[in-house]
Order: C-alpha cells, then structure tokens, then sequence
C-alpha cells in the first residue's frame, strides 16, 4: 500500500531527453499536491549510491520545462549493475528516508530499476525518457518529438544548399536500434530514401530508388540513415558505396549528432513529461511498484517494466508505405 | 466501386493550417503512384464552381512539405452552400472529368463536402486540416501540433519578460469553440491558469488561482486563455475585471493572432498530412465516400463526414487535471 | 582615476532586451578576469535603493548567456527619478562599498545614471540595453537584432496564412519613438509598405502603395506599423480608413506586443552584450564616468551619456530607398 | 557610362549563402524600378557559357526572401576558370543580349568575375555572398550571421546534453581560411575555448585552458574549432591527443557540417542582400565595373574585385580579447 508513503526520489538517468525537466517538474508538484516531501537525486544511480540528494519544492522547478537537458544531471552507472551496487543504494536510499523512487530514462536505466524493485522494498516507477521511442508499453518516449523536430530542421536546412547544388546527400540521424526517429523524419524532410534497422534493404536498393529519382528529375536527394543500420557499416562506407554506382552525382555526408539530444522541448514532450511525472507520483500512491507509465491513445497507462524492456515496439508498416509513395 | 476512378480533384477549404502542403503532395504523388491522373483546384469550392483547376504531377508539389499555408490557397465560398452553388460545382467537375473529390479543411469544409457527396455521383474524402483539433474522428487535426508549438513559443518569449518584470500576463491563443490549443500550450508553456470553453471557471476563480500563486512566490503568471472562451467577454475585460481585484500586479495583455495559422509544419504535421494524403486516395480507391480519413491510436481510421461534423470530441479530463498540479 | 576602484554594482534598467544577460555575464567575469568584487543589483535602481544585492562570480552567471530576459530582473523606479532618491541611492551604494556603477538599460535608465554621475561621486557607465535601437552613439543596442528576427519570424508566418488567403494585413511591430525595427523587418519581411515615426505618410499614400500593389498582382500583402507612427492614430483606425478606400480587399490586423521583447537572444546581440560588458569594466578601470559604451564600425566606442540620450540617431535613408524599390 | 545598359544578368556562384535570394530579388526589383531588363542566369558560370537563361521580373522574385539557398542555383565551373571558357561566356552574354553581370558569390566567384570584366567589354559588378565573411572591403557578407546563428543554436542544444552529463565538447564549424565564425559563435555560445586559423595554439594550450575551467568548476566545456585550424590536423585527433591528457573527462566530438550552408536566412541578412543588391544596379548605372559592393559602417560602399580577392580582412583582435575574458 502506498498510504505510507511520505518521501519520493527521483533521478534521471542514461541520455538525457528533452522534456525529462517537464517530467522532473511534474513529480515534485504533484508530490507538492498530495504533500509527499520529494528529493531530487543527481547523477542518475550513481547519485543514489552517494546520497547525492536535494529536497525539491514546487518553486525549486520553476523556469525548467522550457529546457533541454535536466536540471538533475544524469550519468550511466556500472556500480548499479551489480548487485552489491544496488544493495548500497538500497542502505542510502533507506538511509535518507526515501519511501519511493521514479526513474526517468530508457531501457538500460529500466533494467536497473525492475532489478532494484524486485529486490528491496522500496517501490519503483519509470517515466520512459528517451529520445529514440524504443520503449515498449508508449506510444511516445519523452524527448522523441523534440529530436523528430531537430533532424528534420536540419535537413530542411540541408535541403537549401542540397538544391541549390543539385546534390545527394547522405544524412545521418540517431537510432542505435530502432528506427523511429529516420522513419518519421524521413517522410516529414521528403528524403528519398529511408535506411533502418527494422528494414533489409542492400545498397542496391538504395542505388535503384536513386536512378529512378534522378529520371523522375528530382533536382536533390536525401537518403536518411539511422546509426544503427548495418548497411555498408557506417555512412561514409556507404555513401561511397552508392558512388561509385551513381557516377556523376555530387555526393556529400552530413552526421547530424548530439544536437538530437538537445534543445528546448516541443509542446508534446512538454505535455508528455507533464502528464507521466503526476502519474508516476499517482501509481505510487495507489501501491504499485516495478511498472513503467506510458501513455497510449492519449490515456496515461503503464507496463510492467519487465515488459517494457524485453518487448520491442513495432515498426509502423503504414509509416513505411508512407515513405515509399510520398519519396516520388 | 472505386476502379473506374481516374481523375481526382484536391483542394483545402476555410482557414489554412500548416501541413496542409503536406497533405497536397501526398495526394498527388498517391495519385501518380497508382497511375491516376490528378489536379489542384485553386482557392477551395470557389475554384470548382469556376473551373480554377492545374494537373499536378510528382515534380510540381516539390519543396512544399515543409511550407505553412497551402499552396492551393483557400477561401470560404459562400455559394457553395446553397443548392445552386454545388450544383454549379457539380456541372464544372463533370466538365473537366473528375472522378473523386478530396477535401483538406475544417468542420465548415466538410458541411459543404457531406451535402456535396450525398447530392452528387462524386465520390469525397475529407482530410482533418483545421489547427483547432476540433474534428470529431480523428486524435489529431493538421495544423494542430504546428500551432501548439507556435503559442508555447510565443509564452516562452513573453515568460522571459513576465520574469523580469514580475508581470502578469494574459495571452489569448486562438480557439473559438475549443480548448484544445489553451490546454496543452498553457501546461507547456507553464501557465498558472488556463481558461476555455469547455470549462466554465469564473472571473474569482482566476483571481483566487492567482492569489495562490503570489502566495507561493511564484515571480511570474501567465493566464492563457482560448479566444472563445466567454469568461468576461473578451481578454481585454477579463485582465481590467481580475486586475481591480488584484492591486499590486502589473498586468499586461498579449493577443497571438495569426501568427498561430502559419509557420513551418512540424514533423508531426507533415507526418500526418502524408499519412493521410495516401490514405484519402485509397479510400476513394476502394469505393469509399461521404467520409473522411483520420487517425486514431497511430492508425488511420475513417469517419462518415456526418459523424465528423456533428459528434464533439471532448476534452481531455486528464490533461485538465494534469494542469491544475503542475501550475503550483 | 579608476586604481582605487574594488567592487562594482551591476544592475538592469527599464524594459528588458534579449542580451542583457550575456552583458551581465561579461561585466562579471571582466570582474573576475581584473580582480574586482562585484554585485548583482536586483531590479534595478529600486535594488539600489533598497540594498537589494547579491555578489556574483563567474559560476553565477553560468548558462545564463543563452536566455531572455534579465537575471538581476528590471523595473522603472520613478523614486530615482528625484533627487531624493537618488540620494538615498548614493547611501545604500556607500553602505555596500561600492566603488563603481554599470547601468545596463535605454534613455530612460541614462538619463538617471547621468544624473546620478554627476551628483555623486561613484563613476558611472552605461551599457545600451533596448529592443528600439534609439540610442546616439552605438550603432546597435542589444536586443535589437533579436526583437528583428522575432518580428521577421512572425511575419513570416502571417505572409503563409495571407497568401493562402489573398489578404492584406496590417501589422504592428514596437518603437515607440523609432522606426529602426520596423524599417528593418519591413524590408527584411517583404513588407508592401512601412510606416514610421520618422516619415510622414500619410492614408493616401498607403492605399496608393496598395493599389499599385494590386496592379501588379501581389497576392498578398503587408503594412508593417511601428507602434509610434501616429497616421490615424492607432494600427485598428489606420486598417479601417485604408480599407474603406479599397473595396474588395480581406483585410486583418495583427499587433504583434511583447514577444518582440523575448527569446533567446541571436549571436550577434550575445556578442555585442559580451564585448560592451568587457568595455564597460575597463572603461571604468581607465577612470572615465558618465559615459555609455558603445559599438560603431565594428569598433567599442564611448559616448557621453548627456549626448547619448540627447542626440537622437538617424534613420538610414538608404533603408528606406531600398525598401520602396524592393517592395515593388 | 552606363546610360545605355538595357538588359542585366544576374547570377549566384560558389557555395550557397542564406540570403542570396534576397539579393537575387533585390536585383531584380531594382531592374524594374529602373526600368532594365534582367535575365536570371542558372547554375552559376556554367549557365553563363550554356545561354541557361530565363527572364524574370518582380513577381518571379516573390515570396523567396525568406528561403535559404540560391533560386538560379549555384556551381562552382572549371571551364571558367580558362580564358577560352570566358570566352565562350562573352560570346553567350552577346548572343544573349546582356549589356552587364551581376555576380553574387565568394572570392572564388570574384576571381572569374575579375578577370572576365578585365578582359571584356561587359561590366561586371559583384555581391559578396559566403557564409565564410572572408571577403575584403566589406563588414559583412551574405550569409554569414545566418550561419552565426546556427551554428550558436547547434551549441545552445549540444551544452543541454553536456551540461547533463558533465562532457567536454569538440565542436567543429565552418571556415577554411577564416575563424570568424568560430570566434563569433565561440563567444555566442559560451565556448570555453575557440581555436581559428589566425591563431597559433598549441594544444598544451587548449589542455591548460581546460584544465583552469575544470578548477574553475565549470560543469561543461566546449571547444569550438574551425574546420581550417590546422592544429592537430582533424578535430577528431584533437579531442584524442587532448583526451589523452585530460583523464577523467568524458569527450565527444560533433562536426557540425552542411546545415550551416542552409536555413531561412536572418533579418539582418535579408536586409544586406536587398541593399546590396539594390546598390549592384545602381553601381552598374553609374558606369562602374570590376567591383564589388559592399557594407561598412552600415554604409554601402565599394571596393575594387582585385582588392576584395587579393587583402584579407582581419581578425577582429577585441574579440579575440573579450572571448578570452568570458569564457572564465
């Protein structure tokens, strides 16, 4: 039962999402709501370990939602891995009184916290903060339509002098394993070509869907590359890969970087962050421990975290149809 | 039966929305996909009565996807909404061929386009592009999520001088029968209060809710409210009317305006004008009329334009509740 | 001579400009760099006179260089507005140690810290602060390039949903006194006319302009006002008179208010606040007072604060050649 | 004298700028003030030598100002570089009809222009249009805040995600032969260390600098390098011979690459492509050639087209200064 509860950490951890200071934010005035006392915990796991803690009121959040980044820091964390780890920040967390603990991150960061909650008595809840939406039991992760938002703005950009040059361009975009982010952003930046790892496509699909660009005279070309698929092994392999078959192309690889992981947040993943920072503070005070909150045709849900991390989210077919009509 | 279409006509009807563009290519190269020849039609129902039509190919809806407005233009049309003006509409569309209609626009639009397809053998498909997400059907309008970013970005701007001057703000967003835009902007944009119509908060309730605040220390307020919400009759009274009962604040008054209607479409709306860009094609493919195409749940679904019209979506209770924690 | 000189108060002054913080920033850590104690001053003169200070090191003004606003936050104190308190200014000043004043504001804020320099023997300099650009002796004040690209940003919108619908606009932008911001963004936004302060148009001439305009078949066009143009008295009048002389036209009016003075501030108003907040130290460690720093041809330049509130910058003539033959 | 000119040709060379279509507009327009024809010449010098021509007047030019990249498209052309290449351009230019050429591009550009107004009877004035601002005889070029402004905003979104996670930052920006972005954007987006061609540190010094911020307990550090600081050869080897004497830091390296070159172009970029261009034809009525217009001290001015390819502008030392003094 939750009706013991009385002092809440939360931390932040893995990469950093735009829309986790929404999701901070949320946990503290919803704690300030229903007058739970609430610590910020920095660092991640590594911060719980240490007792690195700050009580946070609802006017230690002002003036955050709008930012990139969180406020809390975070940090990958081996120590929490092993089990001795997670005992000492079990002893810290008993130590500092904490009653509960919400988890903003995604899937390595959930698997320390199903861990955690199964074994010790301290319940758990995640908040899925990521910017690549590979989490199961959400229809979006936080963070995912600020960097949506951030790639297409820079092949739009890149488009200018795309056109203006008559160029091809091979563009990469993150998704270690999914590709959510260069599906969306490669219909929404018009490329031509969309390459992810959910997909099987050999560069010859790639030069083939080129050539029939270039006779359908488009004057430039994007093909948008998520970084985790296997293609040719990276971009620069694979735009020279695709040269050598295009002669006469005007060739040029753009990495886009760790500009997806910042800016300020859009209004969805402000709302996003708003809305499961006082569910997770909500499943806590019904008594639920060890599940993620999510959110699903717009109603806030949740997940096991177990299945959160070991069910993959689909790729949308209907998406990838998209792609295939609207690239012509 | 859908298999003796072969020319279809688009156009975008009543007030634009960014990501309608979107929605023109993705009919368009749908149309050259499934070998069906298509045109534009200029300025809404007006340029069907008058025959304002240009066939439209591949290349000619090149670099629009990431243009706000429509490249068809709009108009409201009077004339359309009487009997004679459609049957003017329906003698054009004969003369110059069209097999099938698509419809982009809001719930005026899709009167005109319900009565239209039931007078008339002309198949139509509506798409939801309306930046007020007042549509009955689908989660999403076009133009929705580019306007919601639009006004969280004007509030983040007049935040910054709100917090150097200790000011209260009352921003008016649009939002003439729905809240829609007031209630996710005003939790992203961090608003102490949020007035809509679907609401019926009193000019004390405002004045209380901001009392709190100040109480709380908090060193800006920002009221954001739906220009149709009726509290007081305009936002100018409602500032003079909450202003006489706080003395002490100083008050300013910001309206967006028509800013709101333009701009660059998100990835969302460019995303969504795509998926059902195709998908209005494939309906009008597989025999379908009278309807309009959405999205629900991540899914494109359909809707009898009737339906479309004359159910309400409701508001969010969530997000309501959602509001009233995080502006602590 | 300024060797004596130990511990510099800092404070913002009158409306608020994107930049001020970068200025803040610099004037800090030029203290840092020289050795020098240095406060914040909070609001103000108001913080002046009260003793509202905080002393500030370079890790204080971290991350601030990116945001609106001010951190030391402004105000208009019509208390130093009289020799008393003034007075009482110079006390408090004295009470805390201060050796020196930076003033970072507009005429208003000069006007008192001439005063005040010539009262009192604590040096004083002036850091140009304002969105209106309408100070003698800089060729930019911060805050104006910012205030320009968010009214360009603006229009640029409002042209989507004018061309979509063939309308006229009309569109207010800030300068009071000065039409550099709308004289600027006028051309910088494809405006068909501009009124400002320094012209003397009249009704005619616009409807003129518009006609001319309709001859040549723009499909949609703007007037873009500064607020301080007195043709007919207010932006509402003046688009009533003009369209009631031209019949035919769809006419709206957009008063664009105080996102103009938010956002995060563009390059060049961090970099003109970085090196005018360096300048403004050293000006006061070579012993000057009562003079504004300045940038003029790329070069930091002084100006008496007496000239740089009594003389009045001209508007560029050639602006306003090129804006009548661009608009065409 | 330039009384008989009766028909222009305008083209834009080398590497895109944002704003060149501002510019291309601005010629344009001017054409028809006073009354010229002019001829839009695609695909830089090669459409020159091609006869690749296409009449324009005020309405081709519209609704371009706020796009990035060149409406006539831009090439760089070997077989210019020859006098036969020339002369098959002269020839064109005759057949053409064109009594003069306007040339928008960078020193590249500037070269062919020079020597083909040397060698022909074809006046020839020039617009400077690079993102690099290496141009001699004028502040700045078109294009270059623009690129300002984006690469700040890549630095404000990638200090969000080291700031999270305490990173050091290599990034690098564009500008072969010249920091002025670098310096500018440096300062702009608070880098704790910037590294250009005009300077000559070594990497003891970025280690020492990084090694003082770390004392200094800053939270993140970036290190913006121009692509053509010759220092360690590559910003990837930089950041591992600096990694490799910062133990403990966590590093990573974005290159920022080919947004820059894109992206609506700013106010202030829009501004001096329309009077650039404006002052282009007003040059060539004058009777002038061999030159180039440019802007100094917010004054149009001109410079010879050997004089702007031959000197260098420098460095501005006072911002080598205050970037030294803010980054504390």
């Amino acid at each position: 039962m939750g009706n013991n509860l009385k002092h809440i950490g939360v931390l932040t951890s893995g990469g950093d999402a735009p829309g986790m200071n929404a999701a901070i934010r949320a946990v503290v005035r919803a704690c300030t709501h229903y007058d739970l006392k609430v610590s910020g915990i920095h660092e991640g796991y590594q911060g719980l370990i240490d007792g690195n803690f700050q009580e946070l009121d609802a006017r230690a959040v002002a003036h955050i939602i709008n930012r990139g980044g969180t406020m809390l820091k975070s940090a990958r964390c081996m120590e929490f891995r092993s089990k001795e780890g997670r005992e000492k920040a079990y002893e810290q967390a008993k130590k500092q009184g904490l009653d509960a603990l919400v988890v903003i991150g995604g899937d390595g960061s959930f698997t320390g916290a199903s861990l955690f909650s199964k074994e010790f008595d301290i319940p758990v809840v995640g908040i899925p903060g990521t910017i690549d939406n590979d989490i199961y039991g959400t229809d979006y992760t936080i963070g995912f339509d600020t960097a949506l938002n951030t790639v297409v703005d820079a092949i739009d950009k890149i488009r200018d002098t795309a056109t203006s040059h008559n160029r091809l361009f091979f563009i990469e975009c993150m998704g270690r394993d999914a590709g959510f982010i260069a599906l969306n952003a490669g219909i929404a930046g018009g490329a031509t070509e969309i390459l992810i790892p959910e997909d099987d496509k050999e560069v010859d699909d790639v030069v083939a869907k080129l050539k029939a660009s270039r006779d359908a005279k488009k004057s430039s070309n994007i093909v948008l590359v998520a970084e985790g698929d296997q293609l040719g092994g990276d971009v620069f392999k694979l735009a020279r890969d695709a040269g050598e078959r295009l002669p006469g192309y005007d060739i040029r690889v753009s990495v886009l970087g760790h500009i997806q992981r910042g800016g300020s947040p859009t209004c969805s993943d402000r709302v996003l962050g708003s809305r499961l920072g006082v569910a997770a503070i909500e499943q806590l005070m019904s008594g639920h421990s060890g599940i993620m909150v999510g959110l699903r045709n717009d109603t806030v849900t949740t997940e096991t975290l177990h299945d959160a991390i070991t069910k993959k989210p689909g790729i949308n077919r209907n998406l990838m149809h998209v792609a295939e009509i609207v690239s012509l």
